[in-house]
C-alpha cells in the first residue's frame, strides 16, 4: 500500500490542482489532502481526519456520500457496458430512461435533454444553440448574452465569459466580446443602501433595459441566470425580481436560460428553481444534482419552442455539428437514474427545504446577532453568512483582510467544511440533503466558535 | 423489463441526440440503436445484433469493451468514494497516482497534468493557459491561436473554432476571431497532384510562414495539431512535416500544443503521437485513450517551461482561476489507473503496431486495387479508404452522392462498424488495440464486400 508521505510527493510533482495557489503548493504551503472515503454529510481522509462536509464537495453531492444504491448501479452498468457513444440515434437504456425521468421533472414546455459532462459544457452548448436558434431565424444579429455580474456559470472561454466574477476574468482576458453583464441581483450588497427590495428590483429592471437599449435588441440572443446566485454569493433573488425580468425579456424577444446547476434536483426545497421563483425559461442547464456528482454528467434541456426551430435547422442543414464523445456517458447515466430515484425514494427534496428551514434559523441563532455578521441568509440548502466590519454601515473588511477565509480555516479546525466563497467575505453552507437537524446543530454551533475565535 | 419499443418512443420524445439530423431522428425516419453490452472488439444491441466495432466507439475504446479490471476498479472506487473535488490541493490516491502515471509516460520535459473530462474541454484549458502565460510574460497581444483545416479539437465555441472542419462551422458562427487557420497536411488531396511529398511538405511550412508573416508573429501564441488528422480524414502527416512546422514555431516563439486524444496511450503503435513524430509540445491534449471511455476523463500535460510560468502568475496574482467541479473525479481516475495498467499488461501499445501494419496490409488486398479507391493509409490502429470518382484523375465524387457514407452502411450491413468521415468519402477504422490478425481480415474482406455492393 502506498504511504501517504510517497503520495504527497507524487501530488506535488504531478499534479496540477484546479483553483490552486500552484507556486504555493508546489513548494508545500499549501497543504494537501487525500481524501479517502464518506458517508452521509461525512468524508474521511487517508490521514483518519473525519469531517462534516457541509458543502456536498462542490455542492453537488446531494444526497450524501457512500449510497449503494448509486454506487451499485454505477458497478452494474460498468461491468455490462461501460461506454458507446450517443450520436446519431444510439444510447442505452439508462440514458433513454434518465432523459425520460429529467423531463417528468421539468417544466411542461421542454421538450428534450442534450447530455454533457460539466455545466461549464452545458452551458458551451446553451450557446451554441442560441446562436444556431438565430442563424435559423434569419437573424444572424441577435447573438450577444447578458449575465449578470456575480453570476457563475462555468470557467470555460465562453462560460468564464458568462460567469461574472474577477477570478474567472483576471489575466485569461475575459468576458469575450459576445457577453455583456448586468446588474447582480443582491439585494444586501446594492449601492444605495436606503433603497427598498422592491426599489431595488425595479434598479434591476432599469439597469437590464439600460443594457438593452444601448446594445439594440436585435443583437441580443439570450439572458442567463441562476435562479438563486451560487458562487456569486448564494443568494436568493429579491421578491418578485424574477417575474420583473422575464417581462423584460418577453418584451425584446431574448431567450432565457436558467443556469439551475446548483438548484436543479432539490436544493432550494423544490425540484426546479424555476419553479420555485416563476421562471420559464427556453433553456435550462443541469449538472451537479442530476447525478449527485457520483459520475460526471450534465444535460441542456430544451424547450418546445427553441427545439422546432433546432428541428427545422436540421432539415435546412443536415445532422447538427454538435456532439461531444463522452455525451450521455453510459456510467453518468446509469448514476443519474439512481440518483433520482433515491431522491423521490427518501424524499430529498422536501428534506432539503425543511431542514434547510431549520439550518438557516440555527445559523441566525448562532451567529446573527453578532456584530461583523452583516446578514444569514438562505433559501432551502443553499445558506450563507455574510460578514461586514460595521453591521450598521454596512461597511465591508478590506480584502487583504481575508475574513471568509479565516473563518473557514478556523470552522474546518472545528471539523467542519463550508467554503469561503471567492468574492466577498462571505462563508457558504450547501450540505447534502440529507443533513439531520443535529447535523444542522452542530454546524450552527461550530460557526459560532469559529467566528468567536477570528472575530471575537 | 422495458420493452424496446417503449424505450424507442421515450427515446424520440425526450433524447437529443449529438450530431444527428433531429428532425429525421424524430420522424423514426433515423434508425435508433439501444446498446446493452460489449466484449472485446464486439458490441450486443438490445435487439441481439452484434457487432464488430471497427471504430471503437468513437476512437476510444482502445482496450477493448468488457474489461473486468477496468470495470472492477470503477465499482471499488464508486463504492468507497465517487466522488470529491480537486481544488485547493485535495485529491485521491487514485487521482494522484494517475497523475504520476501519466507524467511517467510523457515527454520528459513535462511537468504536471491537469484534469478535465472531455478532450474539448482540455483544450478549453490549454487556450486558457496560452493566454495566461503570455499575459504573465507580459505579452498580452501574444494570443492567436493556429490550427490547421480539417484539425479536429472539439466542439465548443473555441474549440469548434479550432476544429477545421465545415460541419461545426456552419449555423455557429465559428471560427471565433481569435483562431486561424492554415494548410491541412493532407498530401492526398493537396492542391497541385504533380507535386512531391517533399514540396508538399514546404508548401505547409510557406503557407504557415506567410500566415504568421500576415498577422504578425507577436499576435500569436500558439499552434494547435493532432499528430496525425484524426476525424479530418485520418491521415498521417507527410515525412518530415513536424520538424519542418516546428523550426517555424521555434523560430517565432510560438507554443506548440499536440492533440493527442486519438493518438495518447498508443494508437499509432508509440505510447504518444509526438514520440512517434519526433515532437517536442508545450502542452499535451489527453483524453479518449486515457481511460478508453470507461469513464470520462481528460487532461492537459503541462511542460516544465510553461509551468514555471503558471507558477510565476499564482506568486503574482493568487489562486488560479481555473477549474471544473469533475477535474479528476476520482471514478475517471479509477478508471485510468486501471486502463493504463492494463494497456501495459496486455502489451496494447506494441499490438497496435503490429496488428495495425496488418490491417492496413489487409485492406490494401481488400480494395486497394479497386477503381474508386485513392487511397488506403493508415499508422497503427488509424486506418482509411478514400474514395475517388476517377483514381487517376484524383476527381472527387461529388458530395450529393453520399459514397462514403452508403460504403459505411453496406459494411454495417455485414455487422461491421467503420466510420463514415464527415468531409469526403472516407471510411475510417480505427478499432480497439486487442484487435486480433483474424478480426483485421475479417473486416478488410467485409469491406471489400460493401464496396462492390456500392461501387461494383
Amino acid at each position: 500500500m502506498l504511504r501517504n508521505d510517497q503520495l504527497d510527493e507524487w501530488d506535488r510533482e504531478n499534479f496540477f490542482h484546479p483553483s490552486t495557489h500552484l507556486a504555493e503548493f508546489a513548494r508545500g504551503n499549501v497543504p494537501n489532502r487525500v481524501i479517502k472515503t464518506g458517508s452521509g454529510c461525512h468524508i474521511t481522509d487517508r490521514d483518519g481526519v473525519k469531517l462534516l462536509d457541509a458543502f456536498a464537495g462542490l455542492y453537488c453531492v446531494n444526497v450524501g456520500y457512500g449510497r449503494p444504491e448509486i454506487s451499485d448501479a454505477i458497478a452494474e452498468q460498468a461491468k455490462e457496458l461501460a461506454y458507446y457513444h450517443a450520436y446519431v440515434g444510439h444510447g442505452t437504456e439508462a440514458s433513454i430512461t434518465l432523459a425520460k425521468m429529467v423531463l417528468d421533472r421539468a417544466p411542461g414546455n421542454m421538450s428534450k435533454v442534450y447530455f454533457g459532462l460539466s455545466g461549464s459544457d452545458a452551458n458551451e452548448t446553451n450557446v451554441k444553440l442560441v446562436w444556431y436558434y438565430n442563424n435559423i431565424l434569419g437573424r444572424p444579429e441577435k447573438k450577444k448574452i447578458i449575465s449578470r455580474w456575480r453570476g457563475y456559470h462555468g470557467s470555460g472561454l465562453m462560460t468564464g465569459s458568462l460567469t461574472g466574477l474577477e477570478l474567472f476574468h483576471k489575466a485569461f482576458d475575459l468576458p469575450l466580446a459576445q457577453v455583456i453583464h448586468t446588474e447582480a441581483p443582491y439585494y444586501y450588497r446594492r449601492a444605495d443602501v436606503s433603497m427598498s427590495e422592491e426599489a431595488f428590483v425595479q434598479h434591476c429592471v432599469d439597469e437590464l433595459e439600460a443594457l438593452i437599449e444601448r446594445e439594440g435588441a436585435d443583437t441580443i440572443g439570450a439572458f442567463i441566470g441562476e435562479p438563486a446566485l451560487g458562487t456569486g454569493g448564494l443568494v436568493p433573488p429579491p421578491a418578485g425580481y424574477w417575474p420583473a425580468i422575464q417581462a423584460v425579456l418577453k418584451k425584446h424577444d431574448i431567450l432565457l436560460i436558467a443556469d439551475e446547476v446548483v438548484t436543479g434536483f432539490g436544493r432550494l426545497g423544490s425540484m426546479f428553481g424555476s419553479f420555485h421563483y416563476g421562471i420559464e425559461p427556453d433553456l435550462i442547464t443541469i449538472a451537479k444534482g442530476l447525478t449527485s456528482a457520483y459520475a460526471p454528467l450534465s444535460g441542456t434541456i430544451v424547450s418546445d419552442k427553441m427545439w422546432k426551430v433546432l428541428e427545422e435547422g436540421t432539415d435546412k442543414l443536415g445532422p447538427i455539428g454538435h456532439g461531444w464523445t463522452y455525451s450521455a456517458h453510459p456510467i453518468g447515466a446509469a448514476a443519474g437514474v439512481a440518483n433520482l430515484e433515491l431522491i423521490d425514494k427518501l424524499n430529498l427534496v422536501e428534506n432539503a427545504g425543511t431542514v434547510g428551514a431549520y439550518f438557516k434559523n440555527a445559523l441566525n441563532e448562532a451567529v446573527g446577532a453578532h456584530a461583523n455578521v452583516g446578514e444569514v441568509r438562505g433559501e432551502g440548502l443553499l445558506c450563507a453568512v455574510e460578514f461586514v466590519q460595521d453591521r450598521d454601515k454596512r461597511a465591508f473588511f478590506d480584502a487583504s483582510e481575508k475574513v471568509g477565509a479565516r473563518v473557514a480555516s478556523a470552522l474546518l479546525e472545528e471539523g467542519v467544511i463550508a467554503r469561503a466563497m471567492p468574492q466577498g467575505d462571505i462563508i457558504g453552507f450547501a450540505p447534502p440533503f440529507c443533513m439531520t437537524q443535529a447535523e444542522a446543530d452542530e454546524v450552527a454551533g461550530k460557526l459560532g466558535k469559529a467566528v468567536k475565535s477570528v472575530l471575537g
